[in-house]
């Protein structure tokens, strides 16, 4: 039978089978409207209920601190839009980084075509925002900071929890500003405590951890106050009309409960196979860049950058030998640019595009691994014998 | 064994059966994201597009001019705001009625913030809006119409046609106006051709058509320019971010499929089950009211006014009996108000408050109706004796 070995795990996950369970009975017999006041809106109501304390168990936060919104791209849009819609008063500019994801990226430059002013942070050689410069970039009409937890091509994390710091630091001084952190990438990978964070706005999204695509949650803490983006009934405390997506939502929940519990072995077991993999790059495959600092990313993450070549030929070219992996995100695919974010670290644009993504995940095998070590170094050495820039570059 | 009615079936309708056996597949092996180029993404890339040809056929449109979204909200939504923020510089004028569901009237409210100005416009005791009342209300400035197809709550269908031809005149006559119908109840009841209706929005939702919550679908004819509300990556042209919903967005195509061949029959099997209801309901139960007109309604709905009663004490007595059915609609239930619809037909308040909706679904039996109308006229009967307002009213 043909091989097939899922490294794209960034992009999305497959569903745990203990969640397609739990979420099953919403598929087929508990159908109810979790608004309907009679028993099948109940039975819907409690399983909504009880999916919003996992969420919240997850995450170190309340449940009724958890908006369920349609996905992580739908969280950004509510905590970054639905902030400043509703705090402009206290000041329209706006501090991220360039290496956020584009459903960031895209709101803060909605905002700007809407009188807002976005400072974009940039990111070093190690693909790391400092906090330095965060400081330095605050200013008195400041009032909301976005700064995603962990990146989604590269997988570095960032400094997440000094700039809470500085965020009630500026808050002890009257400041009226408020920190959101899109842990899409980062949920079910590293611990997550809000309280430690100090953030105000937390995205998630199910389909990364697990569980299925097309819904997310958005936390939203004490004093924070946002402008609903879908406008409908009453649903999610008033601040995300549409009913409610249940089964999928009693699947986020069940997925949230099995990452906090597994969240120890699987770090260990993820760092171990992105290891195993990249000790295996290195050995074969000469002319390699390894993208992020080493010692501060996700464990599932590979990124590397092949010189002389382009990445998409090395995807095609695994993908017909059955192993899927990605160049920059999902969500950026279309687009014939090299990746924005290899760029930020300062790589020139024909070296990144020679950038590919190998994102573990909790199926992934120590034999999918070999496998890959196996395939990859002749895909590499057949492709660059046909690159013109590697033929008349100097041996590496 | 405890008898369960479900007579709910506007708020949200179970699963068919053959719809959660075309989803699952996408719950499991076939879990790629439709933006990966590799195996996995083609894959769910492939189903989307199915999906998206089997939506189309529902409604006689292009597959390349369906929008997937999270819901007849986001669909209501995307549209209304889409259209009128990019097309502000026609005109700020929106005509709707004050019978659209709250996706809806919360749209325009949001949009009278930003400046536009909306005429509502009424509906007679039939629960009807007046052709002649459209065309009064145009102006030079009008950019939207947005007209519901069939009302959430009584059932009554709108004259969207007419209303389709007077915006082709006045676009004949160089207006920029455009026309959108929320779908959302009339789907898979009676048949929509775009083309016909001459509408060029119209909103769709997959949890009224046997398919699960959490997705629904936008038409955007020729011609129509939206900006995105959803901001993020390149999904739906550009027009709506975040990663498809890849199994719920199947489940759809199969309920749109299974909507279009089942049209008639269901059309003539819910008609009779409702005739049925109501018979009983007029032979047994003295001072009622049935809600909208008789003959220009969806089959499946009976909206009735109990005289003397709280539609809320009918149904927590049903419930406890094992009928589901509700007052107003599911999304707007957790407000006390009598529903604005019944309001709106010129009812009373407290007479509003006695409004009670059937709404039947293709799981309903002729049995189901026979237990209705052996336990409703007792319910009504029982309730009435502890009502202060019946004791003291004349013999019906």
């Amino acid at each position: 039978m043909f091989r097939r070995v899922y490294l794209d795990n960034s992009a999305t996950t497959p569903i745990d089978p203990d969640v397609v369970k739990e979420m099953l009975p919403y598929l087929t017999e508990k159908f109810g409207n979790p608004s309907s006041i009679h028993f099948f809106g109940q039975e819907a109501r409690g399983a909504v209920d009880k999916a919003r304390h996992r969420v919240a168990d997850l995450i170190n936060a309340k449940p009724n601190q958890i908006i369920f919104t349609s996905g992580g791209t739908e969280s950004n849009n509510l905590a970054i839009r639905g902030l400043c819609e509703m705090n402009e008063k206290y000041g329209k500019h706006i501090i991220t980084s360039r290496i956020e994801h584009p459903a960031v990226i895209n709101v803060c430059e909605k905002l700007e075509e809407m009188g807002f002013e976005v400072t974009y942070l940039p990111v070093y050689g190690d693909g790391i925002v400092r906090v330095e410069d965060v400081s330095a970039a605050i200013r008195e009409d400041t009032v909301l900071i976005s700064l995603m937890m962990a990146n989604n091509e590269i997988g570095t994390i960032q400094p997440v929890r000094k700039v809470g710091e500085i965020v009630k630091d500026c808050r002890k001084n009257g400041n009226k500003i408020w920190f959101h952190t899109d842990a899409v990438q980062a949920a079910g990978k590293i611990p997550i405590d809000v309280g430690e964070i100090g953030c105000d706005l937390l995205s998630l999204s199910a389909h990364k951890i697990y569980a299925p695509k097309g819904t997310g949650a958005l936390y939203s803490g004490r004093g924070v106050r946002l402008k609903p983006q879908n406008l409908g009934g009453h649903q999610e405390r008033e601040k995300r009309g549409g009913t409610e997506n249940v089964p999928s939502i009693v699947a986020l929940g069940k997925a949230c409960e099995l990452a906090r519990e597994g969240l120890k072995t699987s770090f260990d077991r993820l760092r171990d196979l992105r290891e195993t993999f990249e000790d295996g790059v290195k050995e074969r495959i000469p002319g390699v860049i390894f993208n992020g600092k080493p010692d501060t990313r996700l464990p599932n993450i590979s990124n590397v950058t092949f010189n002389h070549l382009e990445g998409e030929g090395i995807l095609i070219n695994l993908d017909m030998q059955g192993i899927a992996v990605s160049t920059g995100s999902a969500c950026s695919s279309g687009s014939l640019e090299p990746s924005p974010i290899i760029l930020a670290l300062g790589q020139a644009e024909d070296l990144a595009r020679g950038a590919v993504r190998f994102s573990f995940g909790k199926e992934n095998t120590l034999e999918d691994v070999e496998y890959v070590l196996e395939v990859l170094p002749k895909a590499v050495e057949n492709l660059r014998k046909l690159s013109p820039g590697y033929q008349s570059a100097p041996a590496v």
